[in-house]
């Protein structure tokens, strides 16, 4: 079984706050059905990259459009489609500095004060690790932590969580080797566990719902104690990218 | 608090099954840390397409290679992507007739008979409608149910589950006119939550493990009276789509 619960009660978080101690508090008061307390071994911890960016300091000034579009440009390393928008504006996606290909180079508008937009974390891979060694200090185990962001499909309507930074998380469970049930071998699952896990996460966590840290259990099988390859390993290299102009046969 | 699981137990699920009445047994079974059995009402149950389309006579033959490329032609209906293969054969991204962007159509070759493929349901919002008839019959709630298959991402390595059929499940929640913590209204925030539910319930049931299907409990919000618009909603329609040869600027 796996359980997943979102605290209330986080508090606030500015440029410079370390997130650890931040978060602690309310970690620790989570309560779990079998009458635990805070958290375990196998525990991931799942946050929003919002706080993780807002912990970082990585609000900047957008006070008009015209500067949002300029904010964006300096995230884009690449526009993988565009159309023109009824508005008369340009809808683009792109890939951004972290590898992930989104809407607005990840570069957050909302519940950021006004004049203001928001960066991903620089390395989400290092916020992750650094957030785990604060939650081991603290709480003397060693629970997996995922950063998370939020995108869209390209052929799928609504917006999911998936994993941008990971610690101590096996992020692509791979089960190749294994045999079905006819004993012939599962060749292609690897399973994108990280982003499973982050979609889990925001079913209880919620969008500007101030909670923005959740914690999963029951996964400690995803969870190792060395912080592993991070989120990066899940951006498909640009050779196994079917989607890039030019790569069609 | 979300829980997840998914019981062993499920008995071999072959052409025409009633799903319903071969499932019941295990979820009425199942024990919840609450002292509670089977299912509740605001349950989500998500079950893997291919138990689904077994027990409609989905399996086809395909004896070698040729036949297999000709049962995928068959359910494809637009070439979205292709590539050689190092070993001088082809990979295709394409939409099926679901709808469904994915490699191979949809065509399930693992976990079948040798010489067999299977096809996904016919209409998996029918299918998840006739499962929560046939659930609400055995246990008097009307439980979510969401029928789920395995797909990947263009820029993300490793697969994730999403949901190709609903019923009494708000397949997009659409968060649009709340607001943030500033007041602002927030704009762009349809949350793909039966791809979510869908991921969750993959994190529990796994591949190949003869546990095809889960319960998920806490998301009584996103369950409905009515069996709702089905995960057909959760296709984004050709106007829509920025990815198509022709579409961008």
């Amino acid at each position: 079984m796996i359980l997943a619960q979102a605290p209330d009660g986080v508090p606030t978080i500015t440029r410079g706050d370390d997130l650890a101690a931040r978060l602690a508090p309310v970690l620790a008061a989570l309560t779990w059905p079998d009458g635990s307390r805070g958290l375990a071994e196998g525990d991931v911890v799942v946050v929003a990259s919002k706080v993780v960016a807002k912990a970082e300091g990585r609000l900047v000034a957008a006070r008009d459009d015209a500067e949002r579009e300029q904010v964006i440009a300096g995230e884009t390393v690449r526009v993988v489609a565009e159309r023109s928008r009824p508005d008369g504006g340009v809808l683009r996606i792109v890939e951004n500095r972290q590898g992930l290909v989104m809407a607005a180079a990840g570069v957050d508008s909302s519940d950021v004060p006004a004049g203001t937009a928001l960066l991903l974390p620089e390395d989400p891979d290092d916020s992750a690790r650094r957030l785990r060694r604060g939650l081991h200090a603290r709480f003397g185990v060693r629970p997996g932590v995922l950063v998370t962001d939020t995108a869209g499909r390209p052929w799928r309507r609504g917006l999911t969580d998936m994993s941008i930074g990971a610690a101590g998380v096996r992020v692509l469970d791979d089960l190749r080797g294994r045999r079905d049930a006819y004993g012939r071998e599962l060749k292609v699952t690897v399973v994108a566990a990280a982003d499973e896990i982050a979609a889990a996460a925001d079913l209880v966590r919620g969008k500007a719902t101030g909670r923005p840290v959740a914690v999963v259990r029951g996964l400690g099988h995803l969870v190792t104690t060395e912080d592993g390859d991070g989120a990066r390993a899940l951006v498909r290299p640009p050779e196994e990218d079917m989607f890039r102009r030019g790569s069609d046969l």
